[in-house]
């Protein structure tokens, strides 16, 4: 769930940037052919702007054409498939990579191992993240028709008590319908979200913070239609925050499939009655690692270039999409280089992020780091994580 | 699943159209603009072998212009949205409709109820159904690394011990592949289908008869990839079939997904082992019944022309598309004649299925008992189970 996230850290990367190019143009001639057609329109506006340079300038990255194209055939040619295959053999080994997990260290280690056997100057940094671990989930449609109501609880949600939280239900399609009713239409009731899909960032709103604003209405628990345009009775996890002083409710999403039938029924005023058993628990926060892998630059007292993805995924998908395909182009971009046998004029640095998804953990722990030398130690600064495609 | 279901059975329809047209055209009408353009190929090459008319009968129907545009202004304009409320009303009521389970007997009386409401005739013919019951169902991959594995049970399946199966396995993508493999190479194993999707009737076989090509072959249970083109870690049931004198395993789906991965591990060497539980029971055969609404004709030795849809549905899905949508513009087809106070020529009758999905039971139990007047019987024979889209 990170296109949220990455637009976010997006506007950090881009805060980065400065206007020297050499070194950098080298690299992102090979990210624009690995990435393919991925770009969208956020990095299409950023891509123009960057454009607008001085004659002199342009004129000495067109110079390094021969390079770049020197780099293209190789990537497309002799590399072709090997993205692909080391993630899928990454993603079929470690599986889903959450924070706290066992898998995720494991991961960690197994890429430092990599990066050294690809000849990169390899090593961890110590990051704090949350350790939020998914215990039995389960829920029922006691009423209008007893069935098994599929759920996932949302990141850093609680658990409910152990029978359970038994309720009658409201649904709304906005936080405006919910806002009009009066509280005691929802005391003690059970809300559910089935908000329409707009686009992510209109939509995501309802998971982030439907817990809170149900909260504040006296709702018991929170049941949000997955963040999604398309469902095959999926359920979409995610993170949610709950707000500072507000009654800590339980928070799960439904499928689209369900969360539309529930709206049907509650519209026809039949009597909805839910059962919902969580046994999720946030044990705290807990150490891990950003993984880094470095191509020495020849000019010694130049900033780095910092090409990321995240480690890290949710734990009911192995996270090939998110992030496993932009860790993979943004590291296998350093590896081509030094297998080529280049030494670019400034250091490229490949950052693979731990804890991401829970509201990146591992990218603030590395920013409250290098904060001190940021403008030093810094040249260009991008993460992949807005979807990656087939070969 | 019913695709190749309908497709036999529109072969069975086809049999049984005579060229006599006249009541028939006002139904086609009514029935087509219903439709829209879910008619598929086959039914295209049906249509326009059924439009090489002799002109004096093309005449008579050209006759029946006006009255078909009232009905489908009606239908259009005063009857818009009803099929699809009273369609979702009537899955959110229900839900699955498994042949054997008190929710289809339920649903039966319902329509009974529904078709009387609306004036039609309303009556029910017993037909014989199986009662296969889904039970318990996980699956586990122990190694190469323990996760696990969603699984669903194919219609018909046979259980497994109580402590479950666990076995080394095979992965292929063909029956060729399998077949070309030595005995030894298959037996006391688990054998996992990740045959490519080409198309429903060329992907299913794998579904229906992948068990006994692997029991032949030695294999304790096997895993058959969901017959779909497209999945979200999507689960597909559908039924199956054990070949007379084989061995009978266990079949379950798995997702697309995890089949691939399964497929990549097998092909790199890797070790797979996995343990399936599943304690599905047949449990012979039972009633249940055809439910059957008239409207009747004024020629009173005339023959009926018939519009049909299965009411019983797969119990993991509550069968809104397969074939709600066509049990429900078949019968409201007839409805709506009713409430714009049409009498036809012929009588139509709608017949809504039982025991479609595991094997045409209750149209096999409806042949049985109407063969002996088929020919004066019935004029026109028509079953809508090829899908239906929003209206």
């Amino acid at each position: 769930m990170s296109r949220m996230l990455s637009e976010h850290q997006l506007c950090f990367i881009i805060s980065r940037v400065r206007m020297s190019f050499k070194a950098t143009c080298l690299l992102l001639s090979v990210l624009s052919s690995v990435l393919g057609n991925v770009l969208d329109n956020r990095v299409d506006d950023f891509w123009s702007e960057l454009c607008s340079l001085p004659p002199g300038l342009r004129r000495e990255i067109q110079s390094y054409g021969p390079i770049v194209e020197k780099i293209i055939e190789k990537t497309t040619k002799d590399f072709k498939g090997e993205t692909w295959r080391s993630l899928s053999e990454f993603v079929d080994k470690f599986g889903p990579r959450m924070s706290g997990s066992q898998s995720l260290e494991d991961s960690i280690d197994y890429m430092v191992d990599q990066m050294s056997k690809a000849g990169l100057d390899a090593y961890t940094e110590e990051a704090t993240v949350p350790n939020w671990k998914r215990g039995f989930e389960a829920a029922t449609i006691i009423s209008p028709r007893k069935t098994n109501l599929p759920i996932l609880g949302l990141g850093s949600s609680v658990g409910t008590v152990a029978e359970g939280i038994k309720g009658d239900v409201v649904v709304v399609e906005t936080f405006d319908e919910l806002e009009a009713l009066p509280d005691s239409a929802v005391t003690g009731k059970i809300v559910v979200f089935a908000q329409k899909w707009e686009s992510y960032g209109k939509t995501v709103k309802y998971r982030s913070s439907g817990s809170s604003v149900a909260a504040k209405k006296g709702a018991v628990a929170v049941l949000i239609r997955s963040v999604t345009p398309f469902s095959l009775g999926t359920l979409h996890t995610g993170d949610q925050d709950y707000e500072e002083g507000v009654n800590k409710i339980p928070a799960a999403a439904i499928t689209v499939e369900d969360a539309m039938m529930l709206l049907r029924m509650f519209r026809r005023g039949e009597k909805i009655v839910i059962h919902i058993c969580m046994d999720d628990k946030d044990l705290g926060l807990t150490k891990s690692r950003n993984t880094i892998g470095e191509l020495k630059g020849r000019k010694k007292d130049s900033s780095v270039v910092v090409v990321s993805g995240h480690l890290d995924s949710w734990d009911v998908g192995v996270g090939a999409m998110d992030d496993g395909g932009g860790t993979f182009i943004s590291w296998n971009a350093v590896k081509f280089l030094k297998a080529m046998g280049l030494q670019p004029r400034r250091t490229i640095r490949a950052i693979l992020w731990t804890g991401e998804e829970q509201g990146y953990w591992g990218a603030r722990s590395y920013q409250a780091n290098h904060s001190r030398n940021e403008i030093e130690e810094f040249n260009f600064f991008i993460e992949s994580d807005i979807g990656t495609f087939m070969p």
